[in-house]
């Protein structure tokens, strides 16, 4: 922490590293495909150690990011987002140099890329089991049906099977609740794959999301996982029942800049451009981050628990327990457990390894 | 639009420069200092701008953004933060090369520089007139004078007078209330500034909000203005009551890579990462952007209202007006209001300028 001046995002390269051979023995466990999607950390160094774990495959969100992950060697990539067609362009040198998987939603975004596609591409028809943001409904078998059919009317696009993200798991606040989730994302990939079969083999079915490929005990329906938020789990997934607070990877630490006694409060350099504005809801607040402390190799909440509970551009105020306040002092760095890690790293752009002598391990820019 | 295939943050240069005259005619109207906040826009071109409406002097909210300027020629620069000891070193290669004012909140910060400084500063005290985040209650007279005092015994320090955020005025809803924390604001600099000048002389007063400078007509207690906002203004801004929709001068361009009649919903390519998770509340909903248009050279919300009402890390949901939903196409741009242009330009990282060819005007990586 000494040569710490400003605010720096800590990783824990120990803890991610378990983190992912855990994902990945799970994934093998299992015997379904792991395809670990990268949005979380947008790194090839953490890239490098999902290889390490076996990782071939990846996903991500974007096609400016799967540009960086084919630069940096990656040949099997899956752009978990509705295909964009005005990306074409890239997309045609994306697919000329490596195995390029796509989201198609839809007949007319089929017909429209196909005849624009110079190489051959991979499609997977996302499935929306219950988030409602994109993908057709599990039940809209005859949509799914004719989205299919357009993929293998094509000449450039292969299809590859059915895509969720079941983002509702978010809602979750218990394993229960997760698991829960996760049956019912099973029960109708089963339908579907059922109905499916009926006209078509060899297809697959991927989910993605960490709390239900954190939590769940069970893969029957699905063939691949690709979860991306385990590698560095938050207090978010933490809330949700997704990991316990000894997993999380990732802290921020930010130096005390003032203080005022009269509220108890800290002001930090470390703002809504460093933490993001994602906030959570407890019992007593709605706040931006948690202060923490090493203990036993990893980060836990200092108690009583003392919360980020202001952000402003560059400023954040820490609403202190009586103990912490009185034991901080301007100058002093101090930790905090971010909400949303995947929010947090795209703004900070940089790890700094806290097990390695403050390596810095660089993101996409 | 037809060259754009990804999230685009389009900035209207005609009335963003409007903006900027506007505010330092005001100034200069009311003969106070106009030393505005470069932390919306980052930007050294938009200096430019500010430079051409006679700007000397300006306001930045870190060292790394006091740095960026300084190489890009500005030689007057205020850090509107508290003091961070911590970045001594780039402070006092600032103060080597330029006139650097900083904030100095407590005695020991005072003696703590002090005595690390190798170059003369200023510095202003901050004072809190209500927004509860840092600075000294006005009413703390001693508590100012006593950190006025251990700047006089400095050796490196010189006092400049005094700095607030009225940021309390961000919960305004009408320019009566923005007049009425403005008046609030002047009366407690009126009242500081008479109990000081019974010992000093010949000292600054600065305040810095959008909206309090935006608004108010009367500026008799203060010295110099340094807001930042006003230059792009935004949806909160108008909410606020600072600006009209026709003086918001950047725009947000995505494209449409879905759509889902069930619920009259867009899937736009713009999420966390481009707009941030900065939301708003209005009678109907909490959103993240206003879909809008262009309309008479400036950009006008779509009637009836349809906001992004969900964001992801890439994706955002469009919840539309059936007529929206009807005439809007996968495949097409649209263009979204920001909630916050701050911290959506400081995740965009570049500006498209619309009355100039969509030339790219770059900020501070």
């Amino acid at each position: 922490m000494e040569n710490i001046t400003s605010p720096t995002l800590l990783l824990d390269a120990n803890i991610c590293k378990i983190n992912i051979h855990a994902m990945a023995n799970k994934a093998k466990e299992h015997d379904v495909a792991f395809k670990p999607h990268m949005k979380t950390h947008q790194s090839t160094t953490i890239g490098g150690w999902l290889c390490d774990a076996g990782v071939e495959s990846i996903t991500v969100s974007s096609v400016k990011m799967a540009q960086y992950f084919a630069t940096h060697g990656w040949s099997d990539i899956t752009i978990a987002f509705p295909c964009n067609i005005r990306q074409i362009n890239a997309l045609n040198e994306l697919a000329a140099n490596i195995s390029l998987t796509i989201l198609v939603n839809k007949v007319e975004v089929a017909e429209a890329v196909d005849k624009k596609l110079k190489s051959t591409v991979n499609a997977y028809v996302e499935i929306d089991t219950g988030s409602a943001r994109s993908g057709l409904p599990s039940d809209d078998i005859r949509g799914v049906k004719s989205v299919v059919e357009s993929i293998h009317k094509s000449t450039n696009i292969t299809w590859s099977g059915l895509y969720s993200h079941p983002g509702h798991s978010y809602g979750c606040r218990s394993k229960q609740q997760i698991e829960a989730v996760h049956h019912s994302v099973m029960r109708q990939f089963k339908q579907l794959k059922q109905e499916l079969s009926q006209n078509y083999e060899d297809f697959e079915v991927c989910i993605g999301d960490t709390p239900c490929c954190s939590i769940a005990s069970a893969f029957d329906s699905v063939d691949a996982i690709s979860p991306g938020n385990f590698v560095f789990y938050d207090l978010m997934q933490q809330q949700i029942g997704s990991c316990k607070y000894g997993d999380i990877a990732v802290a921020m630490a930010c130096p005390i800049v003032d203080k005022y006694e009269s509220h108890n409060q800290l002001i930090i350099h470390g703002g809504a451009i460093h933490f993001s504005k994602e906030s959570m809801e407890t019992s007593d607040n709605t706040h931006f981050g948690l202060v923490a402390k090493r203990d036993n190799d990893s980060w836990r909440p200092v108690e009583p628990y003392s919360y980020v509970t202001k952000l402003s551009q560059e400023h954040g105020v820490v609403s202190c327990s009586e103990k912490l306040f009185q034991n901080s002092n301007i100058g002093d760095m101090i930790t905090i457990l971010p909400v949303h890690s995947c929010l947090t790293a795209n703004l900070m752009k940089q790890y700094s390894l806290i097990n390695e002598e403050q390596t810095l391990v660089e993101m996409m820019k």
